[in-house]
């Protein structure tokens, strides 16, 4: 169930990455098969991009026209995508690029509501402005970084239900069985199962020395890329949210106490405190 | 239960804008209480926004500093806002912010992983640019803009749960009876009691013309704030999926027909024509 819920995190940000070269860049389907295939032949390489690189070239049968430009834009799905979500809440286990996954394939759906909302509101003049080629560049570290962090996402999950359940789970196996055949095969899982023989307890894959040096030296581009989409208007928010994980991660602090402080106030749910242990609560309302 | 998922999503939206106003503009407590206590004496004006105002200001009697920087950032849950997000998920209707509230209460609690990975994983050198009462003016816009989604995506629920459970509910009442007294109580509660009003049967509150409007005319400014985020690496990823959203719904197509195409591709699942009725299958590959 974890595999398919990054296989929906995975697909959902190709699909972004198809949205910004189509309505962001112009792409042709012609252009949009080259850049899929060059991906596909360098640290990208994996199932899911040697098929999306195939599907741009198959011509329809019946039209004449490219295969992916009659294809109705309303994903399906069977619910292995949700029930990895739903588990990981359940778990406590933070995966929102899974979660926007299913998001968009259930946004996809209100077809004729997007039709009617797509006359009555308005998104940004803005044309995307600058080099084509350098942002396409730009564009493959984005999903590279994107994608570790969907799998960083998956493998927290696993790791926790691991402990939660008892299960004594090899994940350098999982990530072995993984790449041996399977849709989300690809050659990023030699580095994840390098990462967990270096560490068999590795908690996120994020705080591996390899991996968080590849993301490090290239979080840059997925702040372009994201900067550049809600400029554009186009809805990236699978990679939103994967830069959003990486802040929120390596955040020491994070606003939280603000939540805790309004639940006691409303509701006296009590909070904890960063100097002493226990719970407390503060009586906020003046008598 | 709708209710406390569209709470845990304000909550969240509202610790965003102090994370960016804290961390980014480095504002002070004293000045964080004045500029919520603006908000809620103008269109924010609501529950959670005074009792923000009122937090910043509340010393701690064990140490003489304000109580909210003791208190820890490890956000609690009772579980409502998950049960939101899981049951949006079996009606296959998006509430992505919601989700973000859920996903980062839990983050929060990742503490120690945290810590760890605070001092391992590095961010943008970026500081803050510009002029901050400009910026905290877009901040105002922005967390309006997004509050509106975010009842939006809540009231969408309802008018799906509602159709098909057959519970014919009265949207119009129910915005009339959380403006009476609860946690999400607000001034924007009327202008959306008004639009169900005026359409008992709106599918969504974005394509009323009044609430449509206030947000065209705002949403370069949380396009501005999204952006900023990502720049200065603060985690906003509820900001950053509401404008997700917004884009998502007002686009009359979406990049989900690759993802029909690759489901149809490495599983025989079909996919649907745009025209043409029926299910239609490929066989992608090469005999």
């Amino acid at each position: 169930m974890v595999h398919n819920g990054i296989e929906y995190g995975l697909m959902q940000l190709i699909a972004e990455s198809y949205d910004l070269m189509r309505r962001g860049l112009g792409l042709t389907d012609d252009e949009l098969h080259t850049v899929y295939e060059s991906w596909n032949h360098a640290d990208l390489n994996g199932y899911l991009m040697e098929i999306t690189s195939n599907i741009f070239l198959r011509v329809d049968e019946t039209t004449g026209e490219r295969l992916i430009d009659v294809i109705l834009d309303e994903a399906k799905q069977k619910g292995t995508g949700m029930w990895t979500s739903q588990d990981a809440m359940e778990l406590q286990v933070p995966v929102p690029t899974i979660d926007m996954a299913v998001a968009m394939r259930n946004l996809s759906a209100f077809e004729e509501e997007r039709q009617a909302a797509s006359v009555a509101l308005d998104g940004p003049k803005t044309k995307f402005q600058g080099d084509r080629h350098s942002f396409v560049d730009r564009l493959h570290n984005a999903l590279y970084v994107a994608v570790i962090i969907t799998y960083a996402q998956g493998s927290a999950l696993l790791w926790k239900a691991s402990q939660a359940y008892d299960y004594k789970l090899d994940l350098e196996g999982v990530a072995r069985i993984w790449r041996g055949g399977c849709i989300i095969r690809s050659a990023l899982l030699e580095d994840i199962r390098a990462a967990y023989r270096a560490q068999p307890d590795l908690p996120n894959l994020l705080v591996n020395p390899f991996l968080a040096e590849k993301i490090m030296a290239r979080q840059g581009d997925l702040r372009v890329v994201v900067r550049t989409a809600a400029e554009l208007g186009i809805p990236t928010p699978a990679m939103m949210v994967s830069l959003a994980y990486y802040d929120g991660y390596r955040s020491s602090w994070l606003p939280a106490n603000l939540i805790q402080a309004q639940r006691d106030y409303f509701g006296a749910h009590t909070y904890e405190r960063v100097d002493a242990k226990g719970v407390f609560h503060t009586q906020w309302e003046k008598e």
